[in-house]
């Protein structure tokens, strides 16, 4: 916990944290987090990609597991996400010295995973998995530096970015242990919690075009309101959200053309985000909502338009290590509830090539992206517990088969 | 129209019409305005509130009837909203010069009605009638100018706003031509129509304040998502609306916040614009509609909170002067169709002191206050016709009384 303090005033503004990827503050947390890494006999080494990664060495092998989570923040960040999951891997680390692991155990502090300084996110982890793909470093940042000119002011090779890349042949799985931004842990009254699988996601932006009117003079009858159609949109996405189990559907953000007083709205755009830990749930609603916009639509003799969809499929998390994960938290005294992950995390680009299994930690309050984030030391302490536990299980599950 | 072309091209803006209050351009509106009535025979004077007033004198008399519009437009105007009034005004007099009238015809160019320049609409008006407040001239524009010294700029005296007001012993009655901003007489196919009254107007700022949250993580039965609430409060303003004949409100304007994607809204800001020609009815809705926030809320947890609200009151037309606008509709040949002005006007200031009755003009595709906006050339005609008969009719009825 004293580590988070201290690594959340190494920031990039005074009196908030924020810290993108390769900023000046990146490289302070670089040199922090090594030198606790040496400390705790880990070798530390930063990547092309700007990963740092300390090694606890196993001994005469190649095999390897990858613990740990993003160093990176958006914007105002609270102080635990990302940063809690790297400290306690190294925490696990640090218990684990002396131990004769049969593989090495990297402590993984991901560079980049917010997508804040070049509007892509998983840069990081996909440097490990290669998904990096190399146009992404002509991407530049808001004062147009590009990323390539970025990663070699860091001190780093811009072409070698592939060296990153683990062998999937050698990486037993990758653990990432992180806090749950969101509220069910605490109703539960559970310190931890396992992973069920990462929800897939469809991100929209529609809009619904109708015609600008005087709000005093055109008859309710002659209106083509697109703020109306807006409406029926918003509450459309609510009951289809409601009427299946685990879905979640969201408006968050909404943008009215002319947006004045007594001007009756001429266009409206929205976001849409649905999640679903079914791909085939998720993309039976958003094809039911976009029904529902061309209805609000009609109804008012206005158009809807479909301006962007992307999407992300669920993901899973790996059998064995989630068996492994379940013993450990049961070992701790707690019951293993099984959470699906709403959010995004490095986990799911490394579930692309790796096995992968996520630990959550009781969020209270579920405040996240805000500095008011919090985490209750007791809980981090029973996360540690937990992973401890997992690793030396591994160990013992790869020794018995030796 | 030749005319409204040409004051369209004085503006403060190349290539658009914008002509606030006390501008240059102001200014060199009234220099041809008064060039083309001192040609009619009027007598042109600027009062110190900067209104343009041509006179034609009546003989022996104290008494006048006014007519006209305003002069100063919105940003990115049309060429006819006001300023189409004020030349309508002066092409009756032209064709009355000559009649020997038992009153003064003061063809007024209210200096300004759309309350761009200092955020305070009718002051030329205000100003006519007596109700301009001493305490209006410490208003700032958004350069810092007070209106004190745009009005000293101007060549008048701040200080002698007062000496603007015409006695209501000595007035007949004020009538103002004017665009319908509204689709009535385009649908009922008739150049021009009688104004029965201008409706009642409530202008409410509501918040609807619920709770950020995840968009991934968050269930949907733990949201207290504020757009939710704002979007069944925009259906049930339209439901109300339409539950009463003549009614209009109308959302235009929402703010959400933060307004992200994957983020619950955290808050709403919503405008609310209800107009009728009761302020009974008026009246009620809006209670109705504070109701239905609430309700709203309280549906998610949320809360609603009027932040607020400001109203004006209906205002019906003179009778007497109403009838001789009708037998002069019905002398030019047209049923004299009655509308509902639902937009405000000078004449809602004047009704106050005055006789007041307006004539609507035909207004293809209604659109108001932007460069599309429209009249016909074959209309405005029949509007001079029409007013050109009403001043000869309170003319014969005043000598006939005399």
């Amino acid at each position: 916990m004293a580590r988070c303090d201290e690594l959340a005033a190494v920031s990039e503004e005074p009196g908030c944290l924020t810290r993108r990827y390769l900023t000046p503050p990146a490289k302070i947390v670089h040199q922090r987090l090594a030198g606790w890494m040496t400390d705790a006999s880990l070798t530390p080494r930063v990547d092309n990609a700007g990963n740092l990664i300390g090694r606890l060495s196993g001994r005469g092998t190649r095999r390897v597991l990858l613990i740990g989570s993003h160093l990176d923040t958006v914007p105002n960040a609270g102080k635990y996400d990302g940063v809690l999951g790297v400290l306690m891997g190294l925490a696990v680390a640090e218990r684990l010295r002396g131990e004769d692991l049969p593989f090495h155990l990297d402590v993984v502090g991901f560079s980049e995973e917010e997508g804040v300084r070049f509007s892509k996110p998983y840069l990081g982890c996909s440097a490990l998995s290669g998904d990096f793909l190399p146009e992404w470093l002509d991407r530049r940042d808001a004062a147009g530096v590009s990323m390539r000119q970025a990663i070699a002011d860091f001190g780093l090779d811009p072409d070698a970015v592939g060296s990153c890349i683990y062998d999937p042949a050698d990486v037993l799985g990758f653990i990432e242990p992180h806090l749950e931004q969101g509220p069910v842990l605490e109703h539960a009254k559970l310190p931890v919690g396992m992973v069920s699988g990462i929800a897939g996601q469809s991100r929209l932006r529609v809009a619904f075009h109708g015609a600008a009117a005087h709000a005093g003079t055109t008859p309710m009858d002659r209106r083509q309101d697109a703020l109306l159609c807006a409406a029926q949109f918003v509450t459309a996405v609510r009951a289809r959200a409601l009427s299946v189990e685990g879905l979640r559907a969201t408006v968050g953000s909404v943008r009215v053309t002319p947006n004045a007083p007594n001007v009756v709205a001429a266009a409206a755009e929205l976001s849409l985000d649905v999640r679903h830990a079914e791909d085939a749930q998720r993309e039976s609603a958003v094809r039911d909502l976009i029904a529902a916009g061309h209805e609000a639509a009609a109804s008012e003799g206005a158009r809807f338009e479909v301006l962007e969809e992307t999407s992300q499929s669920a993901v899973l998390m790996d059998h064995k290590l989630s068996s492994l994960l379940r013993e450990s938290i049961e070992e701790c005294g707690g019951p293993p509830t099984s959470i699906l992950s709403g959010a995004g995390h490095d986990a799911v680009i490394m579930a692309g090539r790796f096995p992968v299994s996520m630990l959550f930690l009781r969020h209270p309050g579920a405040v996240s992206h805000h500095p008011d984030e919090r985490v209750e030391a007791e809980d981090v302490a029973v996360g540690i517990d937990v992973l401890t536990r997992f690793v030396l299980r591994l160990a013992r599950q790869l020794r018995s088969t030796a």
